[in-house]
């Protein structure tokens, strides 16, 4: 067991505004403190931490490697803070509660604004914070509680989350709209030999499956670029830089002018879903917000098929 | 000191893959393992570390709190030793060596594609990563050497890094065509007042010098959305749900239709630049692409001065 280490939240912030700005004159400004405050903060947290945290040298400081993995750590726990902060005052004006919103990149730029807009100004809560981050991410921001609501792909299972629901539609082909292959109406994997393909980056999600998909049909790419979101991915395209194989919520959802997307022939399935903290009375946006987003994804994805989170049956 | 840990690369692949697919039926089809195995290695592992991974009910898995922790550091090891074996093939064909560029998601969408585009097919190596990341995991990447060149917002600054360049260019508001204030060529602050607005929600970045300018100018926001990406953001602004602040890459560079960005009349400075690991030789690649990105934000961005990076001079 860690022994228990109480820490001030004032340190705290004087350290993640010094690694943010970095500079303590920076951090002072920011905060409104005086140097010799921040400075002091600095040093009583790394008494109580037991490790130093920045590296001096002179007047410049730099941030240990210890300090940059502590950072992540302060990071969330400021996020919440400042979370309860709006909460209250919130509760406090009989205000429709904030809202947490944890979303993978594709998602968090495409289904969530649009869901949002159908909310109407009624039910938008006046303070929404969208958080966009990887699938993991997204989980442990539920599993922490410091997210009222998470919109993932898969995986989406964790007994501290419940699944509202799970969407499944099959990946896309995008390409420039001068690209030969955009002349068909559906593109063979066959027709990517050769080329460049930009594809995602997890080797164990969309990645795998795209190989193995190219792998079972003899399709040997030209070059590949593999990145680890789909914005960066369609960017890679516009410029010409080659085809990408995406989820189909950025390539059906949200293209830039001269990009297009085309359903390919073999099946490459996306699964993602809407998950809750477990065991938590669900509030009425947040289940606005599901049903929304939901609707917003039948409406916008061909071939999307649903089933029901565990929550509510069978995952089938 | 912690003691030294011998870790197998094989168990952490299965106990990768099995957080990616969330079964070790599936984690062991795409591995081309056994089930068998993949359990025993898990186990392995667990016996290694010293704690458990997965809490077993029944037939489901599901990670442990230790496990999302440790699957982060996990990603970053496999990350590098895919990296190397492509940078082995590319020695042994005498072919271009690879990139792995880490930037921030507004800078990963839009400078970096042109960049690349612009280095044309003989330059460009076969082999590229694109990692889009917070400003924070730029640095780690960097100072991890699991990346050769990085792109992000300030701060620059940390003993194992060397800056290429810092571009400084104002923040600019982005909103509908269809808005009032997109009549006008320039939105002042205060005609923001009661508005909803979308900033950015790193507290100590461009959100704390936004707040800072619009409490500076006395203007109330009615509502407001923080989100971490200028994607996300835009997307907001597109549904219809307020106007964002933003950088001025996203704003003036990679707008949606029916979205638009004007100046605002009160300077907000962003502050971005080009990063590389601090004592080694930069290949031709990283150096073409550096000069690359510089000239893309000269012609892109409105109002940019640059700075030279420590590595070449005094940062002014």
């Amino acid at each position: 067991m860690m022994k228990h280490i109480a820490l001030d939240s004032r340190q705290l912030e004087a350290f993640a505004a010094v690694i943010s700005i970095g500079s303590v004159t920076g951090a002072a400004r920011t905060l409104g403190r005086s140097q010799s405050v921040v400075t002091r903060q600095i040093q009583d947290l790394e008494a109580t931490l037991g490790f130093s945290l920045f590296d001096r040298n002179g007047p410049r400081i730099a941030p240990s490697e210890r300090a940059m993995r502590f950072h992540a750590e302060v990071e969330r726990y400021l996020t919440g803070l400042a979370m309860m902060g709006e909460r209250i005052e919130a509760i406090r004006a009989g205000a429709p509660p904030a809202i947490d919103i944890a979303a993978t990149p594709a998602l968090a730029s495409s289904l969530v604004p649009k869901a949002l807009a159908r909310l109407g100004e009624a039910a938008l809560p006046r303070q929404i914070h969208l958080h966009s981050g990887s699938a993991e991410e997204v989980v442990r921001q539920i599993v922490g509680r410091t997210a009222d609501l998470g919109v993932a792909s898969l995986p989406l299972d964790h007994p501290g989350m419940e699944t509202c629901w799970i969407g499944e539609a099959p990946c896309a082909a995008v390409l420039r709209e001068d690209d030969p292959l955009a002349a068909r109406p559906v593109v063979a994997l066959k027709d990517l030999a050769g080329r460049r393909i930009i594809a995602m980056a997890n080797p164990y999600r969309l990645q795998s499956r795209i190989s193995a998909a190219l792998a079972a049909n003899g399709v040997e790419p030209g070059a590949t670029i593999n990145t680890n979101t789909s914005q960066a991915g369609v960017a890679l395209v516009r410029e010409g830089l080659g085809i990408a194989i995406t989820e189909p919520v950025t390539a059906f959802a949200d293209l830039p002018k001269g990009v297009t997307a085309r359903p390919l022939d073999v099946a490459i399935d996306y699964l993602f879903g809407v998950v809750v903290p477990a065991g938590e009375p669900r509030s009425e946006v947040t289940r606005l917000l599901s049903e929304a987003l939901r609707s917003v994804a039948e409406e916008q994805l061909p071939a999307i098929g649903f089933r029901a989170g565990r929550s509510e049956g069978p995952a089938g």
